[in-house]
């Protein structure tokens, strides 16, 4: 055992405790608060091995897609939660996020750092199968919790349906069979007034 | 896509946001407030991908392990969670659990449900090496909380150093490594007064 290393990766498994007070504006499904992001990113994880059957791509490497949907949420750590539909937060969103990974993934092993490092940006730019697919559990989640507690979350923020397929559309290119179920979701919450026209 | 079985997926997916107010005795790093399942089981996979070296065994199955400690406290949104030195309430523990088992795990389709029996019962009975490695983060994960919020749940609940050998001492079956920083871990803890000799 290497005791260096060693020291390293448990001060970063106690760094990562603070995802657990990082909160999203996705409300629990029982309306009784705001969810956090070490809440969500499990969540993501078992709904990769729960639906990995309807991602776009045949033969998706899951421990990939798994080890992807449970980090990419840890630069929020330094860089907060940018909610959906905040256009100003968007503008530095990138390098807060940044900045974030420098720091926060420093703190491993050189080799891990490097694994981490890879599977964050992989899955900013979407650039594999199973990026794309964690994007679209990353984005039909939530969407799952807007429903299920009749839009409190878009009703808050005053958010319209065009924002929605707009913000929600790029769950296809993971999962067509999850965009189609998406879609019917958002028209059924326009009916049933969950969410603006 | 089978429309039955997705449905029940969704559901399932749904019925398990439960687990993210089913508060255990574990104390945030920060202090803040009680640690939850979800976030537990989150932290747990993150500590599956970033120690798995110091496993007893090589050539460990880390999907496998991972899905596990993702899976084994979903039994606890019937049945609750059970203080690890809760003498009575361990009683009737294994009966609580196991009637939520067949609850929940039925909500999913057949062969889901059997494989995330199969893991829950794979974890439970300690039976395989992925397994053992598993339990042994499940009980080294609480014991960093504790260490770092100086005692914080031990001493609520007056609990000793020889309570927390004889619990903890299973860590050593599923990594010895992780065994030995424990043990050095506990003695700094009555050192300085975080647990009780």
């Amino acid at each position: 055992m290497n005791k260096d290393q060693f020291t390293k990766q448990i001060e970063f498994i106690i760094e990562i405790d603070k995802l657990k007070n990082i909160y999203r504006q996705t409300i629990l499904m029982d309306g009784s608060r705001r969810e956090n992001d070490a809440e969500h990113s499990w969540h993501l994880a078992m709904m990769a091995m729960l639906l990995s059957d309807y991602a776009n791509e045949r033969g998706l490497d899951l421990l990939h897609t798994m080890k992807m949907v449970l980090i990419h949420d840890l630069v929020e750590i330094d860089a907060g939660d940018t909610f959906a539909y905040d256009e100003k937060g968007y503008k530095d969103k990138d390098e807060r996020e940044q900045q974030a990974a420098n720091r926060l993934f420093q703190l491993l092993p050189e080799e891990q750092a490097g694994e981490i490092y890879g599977l964050w940006r992989e899955f900013e730019n979407c650039s594999t199968p199973e990026a794309r697919f964690a994007v679209a559990l990353d984005r039909f989640q939530p969407l799952l919790h807007n429903y299920y507690t009749e839009g409190a979350s878009w009703k808050k923020h005053g958010i319209k349906s065009s924002q929605v397929l707009e913000r929600n559309k790029q769950i296809a290119e993971g999962s067509k069979d999850l965009w189609a179920f998406a879609e019917e979701l958002i028209r059924n919450a326009v009916e049933k007034g969950y969410l603006e026209p």
